[in-house]
């Protein structure tokens, strides 16, 4: 235990720093996409604009549609779109401007992806050129979104002339894994050359924009991240993109969690952009602004209660703003009526009102929140793309839906790890295995949650992080394969030596078994054969988990999916919120701020910044909550938004609400 | 009240009289489907058209298979049929010959809806000639059925040679709308293309069988109504046909309906293909005769009192008769033995007893019932095809299934309003907004249960008819589009004055949620923002529902989805009768016959012809129903067909079974 | 009840022998597929092959991977296989070597199952020649699979230059059915060319490898064949195949049956193989060995007791022998670290090790288990390849799908018969309808349950065996069409004096109904009108079912659906168990061993040879069973598997358990 302690307060301060992301030292702003279109008049659009500044927001984004401007004679009118920044100059919006190539906009709501040949990437080119030419001079101008949500949401590039060129260049150049242990291999070309090509097409927007606009920024917004991450190559990105971005929209993206839990899915989603960005910004590019009638996979309007949680939850976890998809609504087609944080009368909704309320509480304490960021996170949930892609393929052959067989069955597993570990009033940094530091190691702790592949190059990294003195956690089928879908429990498991024992076997046991020490899984059970590990739990005869001293760190393994077996079951949650909770005593220990014991239904993030501390706390439940804080080293709490209070350490917050309180340190 | 009661004796008579269309003057007609094929003997044949004149009935269909007849060499066989005509006319039974050009019966059980290609249409003409030559000299011959089924289903016409000649045509000479508010507008072509398509090749056969054969009727029999209705251009269709005919299969065609509700599913279609012949009769050319095993999409096989229901339901409705399908089964491959009134023995079902007894009870009180007609309806439910043909384009790009998102959201909310109507004892018109006689206001109520879209040509129509005396009561996303699915609601809703409120947002409020008044509604939630309206009820602060004066008439506004809120609930269904008989309650007074109170489970409609008055009642309760009528002006009650009784206007009538009672006029 | 007795003890006998095969006098052989694959080191493979030794195993499946072997350059690489094949040798392992042509193993699990042209013929044909020539001299060799699982589950040849070929040829050879009645006539041309093009392909496989290697066995394995059965003329295939296997993996093949009844399955489909296979010896070819994850309908992995469960099953079924997919888990890309019978770690597993005392308890007691065949039953389900295609061509075109609706209803309710007979502790045999001995009536029982069609050519044949003496029970819809699908039971269904009534209709009933003699019944209520038959049970007015003698035997007819009506139902199956006890008392006497009453969630099946009798016995419940048997002619029970106790007559048997138990004929 005392060497534990010390660990906590010495190296480990270093990699922190690393993760809790650069700063612009800004306040967040709020704002909203202003949708223009054809019919709107020139007070229609003053107008938009004028309740956004009455709103107290500070930034719109606007879609530039090419079919809007394209005369068909090789000429633009940009007569709507002059309207559009003119307003914004006049009430002093800043604007992000989304790139939007001509397209039929009766049927290509969100855009194409990749142009058909290379004619028409000229003409793309023909309109980025014109559009940024024309636009770049206007003091509203911040930054522009070279595309759309760029993700497909498939496997594969679809097959064009200008595709298969990319293609054949790329497979000349690519470079091949040296990794070859003689076994058959799967195949992901198709799937890398997805990643490949949206790169080079992003490349090739943002050189031009940059060539066109030296001075403003560039930003992209992949939607429906948990499940399109394979496509995107962010380390990349950041050599072109100034800032990260993201779609969050309930009722699409948001299939992982029920309406309770939509604040730690935007948590969650807002710290894989953070770590995604890296040194860069990141903003929630869109976040649903209200109704949904024909659109959406969840229909649901958020309430204003709902607006502030998603906002204040989006700032705690380090966004530079947030920009709501849209204040007015489109008015005609796919879409139309929907989404808008506008009512009909173009009256501010009372998610507007609420957002706007949240802007003024900005603005009143912006001396104590600006540069604030999250608080370091020593617990980091690891995935890798590799396990998103085999998981994928084999669930794509299969009729059957168990949701340890399904295509989100990796991703699930890291949102329900992410949620058992927050009840403790911390949140953990989620990070690609390919970006972590494992060289970070000290005082630090990783889990690696039913990632189904552990790719070759990770083996050593693991075992240097482990031996480096970091704590790791792996759980259900974590190492089945490699990124050939070889499965690595034969012929000799490579971590054998880190983690201390074998999985023998792994045997389907149900659609939920109770562990022995009161954890619940899902489907299949792993079975284990100890070498140097100490057996942590059995399932009858059979060793069910194991903990290894390895080096100066520590590997617990419990090959069962023990985070889909706590799904859907408040009792088994509890349970896996409570071993996270021993599991991370440390973590939560040094954290500033946390819950003295795990709090269903109840989230919060903190943010650090000087000598300030600042807590936003989430309640789901049906009533009021009473939480028993743990606060290290902060005092005199002041709530400044939400109507709730804290009297010795203990914060009762009403049902389905917010409250944001802010700490001074102790002196 | 006394002005509304002034209302209802003076002016309304003239526009009711619309409404009850114009009858032959003749008892309606019972007959069946005799099922002709290769393999049948002579003996077969005559047995069956014996069978039908034993049975009473004194119709048949036949389907002159154009593959039975045609001998490759260009020349044709007529024989199995010319046994079957002679037999037809040696029972005096009159045929409906239904055209059915030469096609693969094997794997084309409804027949083809398009000619491939000019030289195919040639081939069909070529048929048609042949058939029509022969058969036409026939004494037993009544109708010549263009085609069978006309409908697709779908939303386009599929491309041929000829379809493309047609649509090139079509689109040249095609009448633009002159409304344009500069707004995009989503493209329909595709469905109005298969709507016009549609009628110019059943005009064509129509032409080519009137000009071979004036002297009899033509006929068609559209199928699944409820969904493809946007394919029918009725008004069109009254220059070319002598009768309208629609198929009624409880297996296949009453998805709306549970099997307790298909009585109301029969009157309800009923209604929509009276409305639609506008002065011509019309048949239910299609009911079903039996049972089903492969076919239909719900195992079914009407009991005994099961096919009275149908049948007196579908007189009451003002069929000029009915023709089950089938009398004998098919035999062979698809459909065989199925859906047969006689049983595999050749000896008349319990089903065909039961017809037979109607058919004797019609014939014993023939000089009462000829020339009755439905008793006029003062309620009508309104519906249009935009509103069927956007909700359709909605449905198909979503996954979910939400009721109020499903392709049949819009008519089944019309099909709910009318159950709730019908509680009271009366029967609503349902008619097509564009044929609806707008001008005819005083005393008259409209409906506009959830039609998603309000077409711009009906908005002066609307203002029109409440200006002039009408009461209009409109629920759900009604209005939400116009023509173009550009959404009424923004900009300046176009009824605004007329209905003395606009809808400020309409909000997800859960799968059912219940308003102020007590009403339950499904998913989304309008909240109105009163002009000169008044508040008729509320949902917590906000206005769910208005109703506004306006020139002499009344608009009652709920923009919440109250009649799919009350779909499979009882309670919340009573609820909604309640609501609709107080809104209806002149009309209700103004009935010959209604329930005292809303009765639920039982249905009843009214006929009314010189002195006498007849009233269908249907019991559909596992037990048996007192019901309390209101009878104005009639007495005498006399039970002509059923085991009921009706002591001092209380009718006592057991479980799901059927009562006919005729009244006479009070002297 | 007297003469019954004596058909029990005469005529019998001769007919009983046809139905218990020909065994080899061996005792029933059990081992494993060696998954052989690139990676390997003779090490490995060295290890595979002795622990199968070790493991009391006698018998190896290899999948002689073309893609393993063929250079490229038209020469082969044997290398990796000639090892597999020294170290079979070195432990005296007979080896079954699976043909596998070269075929992109990352996508073509399975194999593909016909060549794609005729070069892909001669491609074929080269494999086989350098496979087979090259290995034919090995020690180890004993058995050529021809093609692994040939059933391609459709019901068309996937058209290619090679099938047009062969199509046009069978066509014009084809001989026609002299059966027409002058109805229409469905197309079963294309099922009808899958099951000869199969034939032709493995013939032509069978003689080329006869023609290299005239030593060797061939053999196949046809997998999912409760649905696949249609695909196979196993007649045919008796000429050039020397034994028959099949494929029965819970995890893909057991969807008609749930876990607590995947013993019943084995025992069902070892039944049909070994009916299939004639004279000809049957093994079950591949059983699953182990876990699933990411292939397999339903994810399962056997236990060790479920493992002897199937072993016994299949072996007490006549199995000359059995083998486990797989030995070793293939390692990489699909079905990696899944089916293995050893673990990870190459230890057996508990199921290997379990699978191994199966193998030293047959061992131990050779002498008495050698040669014994499973004992005659008197009961024979029967089906016939028509009603499996016309149910599956009905399910193809609906939507809906109800139990009796479904493709599978057929032998699903085959399945249920079985269970129902076997829980009196008899299992029935099963045969295809064309194959069975008709002329061997007396003392016999055939049940037709469910079989939608009786072809023409079974009349005679059934009319013979109930005139000869035989009984028969009908059920379901069993011959409501012929081969045609044209519909028996109209114009005078040709079996009406044999069965002494026919159907006046079939009714909807609801889901589940009850007969008035307590028998539960699924969707349709079959009308019966007696002419000589008795009536047997009644609903309400109506006639449900009849017996009548016909000859000197009997027909029993319930033309409602009764083993799809106690599906899901233990009490229904507990009546329909009583029912079918009652109908087959006679068999139930006669047998050597049977339960004296039906006992649920056990299953009982009994060998016989030379003076010893071997009962296997599961007990799939929960807690233990007290199973009552009756034992005729044996005695001095030994349990030599399992931990089960026989106290006079009373067999004692844990949960989830199994017991063999040996017994010597009565002095």
């Amino acid at each position: 235990m005392k060497l534990h302690k010390l660990l906590l307060i010495l190296p480990a301060v270093c990699c922190m720093a690393l993760h809790a992301g650069t700063a612009s030292g800004k306040s967040p702003e709020i704002g909203a996409q202003v949708f223009i279109e054809p019919g709107q008049s020139p007070e229609d659009i003053d107008s938009f604009f004028r309740t956004l500044r009455d709103s107290g927001m500070t930034v719109a984004r606007i879609r530039m549609f090419g079919s809007h401007m394209y005369r068909g004679d090789g000429s633009w009118d940009f007569t709507l779109y002059d309207e559009a920044f003119r307003a914004a100059e006049r009430y002093g919006i800043s604007l992000f401007a989304t790139l939007f190539p001509p397209t039929d906009e009766l049927t290509d709501v969100g855009g194409f992806k990749f142009p058909r040949s290379r004619a028409h990437l000229r003409e793309v080119d023909g309109y980025v050129e014109a559009v940024v030419g024309h636009f770049r001079h206007s003091s509203a101008l911040s930054t522009w979104v070279l595309q759309n949500e760029p993700g497909t949401g498939g496997v594969r590039v679809p097959p064009t002339e200008l595709s298969r060129e990319i293609f054949d260049r790329w497979q000349k150049s690519r470079p091949r894994s040296g990794y070859d242990n003689g076994f058959l291999k799967a195949d992901f070309t198709q799937e890398e050359f997805l990643r490949y090509y949206t790169t080079w097409y992003m490349n090739h927007l943002a050189e031009l924009v940059a060539r066109l606009d030296p001075e403003h920024g560039r930003h992209v917004n992949p939607h429906q991240i948990l499940s399109t991450l394979p496509e995107y190559d962010f380390v990349s990105y950041r050599r072109f993109l100034t800032s990260f971005g993201g779609s969050f929209h309930l009722s699409w993206h948001f299939g992982m969690f029920d309406e309770a839990r939509y604040p730690l899915g935007v948590s969650l989603m807002s710290d894989i952009i953070r770590s995604a960005a890296g040194d860069k910004p990141f903003w929630v590019t869109e976040l649903q602004g209200g109704n949904v009638t024909a659109s959406g996979n969840v229909p649901y309007c958020p309430t204003a209660a709902h607006t502030a949680q998603y906002l204040w939850t989006s700032i705690a976890a380090g966004a530079e703003g947030v920009i709501f998809w849209t204040l007015n609504q489109r008015a005609a087609a796919m879409e139309a009526g929907e989404w808008g944080l506008l009512d009909f009368l173009r009256r501010p909704s009372d998610r507007l009102r609420e957002a706007g309320a949240v802007a003024g509480c900005i603005g009143r304490h912006a001396g104590r929140l600006d540069g604030m960021r999250p608080a370091p996170a020593r617990v980091t949930l690891l995935y890798n793309t590799e396990s998103i892609r085999i998981q994928r393929r084999n669930a794509d052959v299969l009729p059957s839906g168990e949701a340890g067989r399904k295509a989100d069955a990796v991703m699930r597993s890291l949102a329900r790890a992410y949620e058992a570990i927050a009840m403790s009033g911390i949140t953990p940094a989620v990070e690609d295995m390919e970006r972590f530091d494992w060289s970070c190691a000290e005082g630090r702790m990783a889990v690696i949650p039913n990632m189904v592949s552990l790719p070759s190059w990770s083996w050593p990294r693991i075992a240097e992080f482990v031996r480096g003195g970091g704590r790791l956690i792996v759980t259900g089928l974590s190492g089945f394969y490699d990124e050939n879908m070889y499965c690595l429990f034969m012929n000799g498991f490579p971590l054998a030596e880190c983690f201390g024992a074998e999985v023998s076997e792994f045997k389907v046991c149900g659609d939920r078994f109770v562990l022995d020490n009161g954890l619940s899984a899902h489907m299949w059970r792993g079975l284990l054969v100890p070498s140097t590990a100490e057996v942590e739990t059995t399932f009858g005869c059979d060793v069910a988990a194991v903990r290894n001293r390895y080096g100066r760190g520590e590997v617990l393994w419990i090959p069962s999916l023990v985070e889909l077996g706590a799904e859907n079951d408040a009792g088994a949650m509890s349970v896996l919120a409570g071993f996270y909770r021993r599991e991370c005593a440390d973590a939560v220990a040094a954290a500033p701020a946390s819950f003295a014991e795990p709090v269903p239904g109840v989230f919060m993030r903190t943010m650090l910044g000087g000598d300030d501390m600042l807590t936003v706390v989430v309640n789901k439940r049906d009533d009021a909550a009473v939480v028993p804080l743990r606060v290290a080293g902060y005092e005199a709490p002041e709530v400044i938004y939400g109507t709730a209070s804290v009297v010795s350490d203990t914060l009762t917050l009403g049902a389905d609400s917010c409250a944001v309180v802010l700490w001074r340190r102790c002196r």
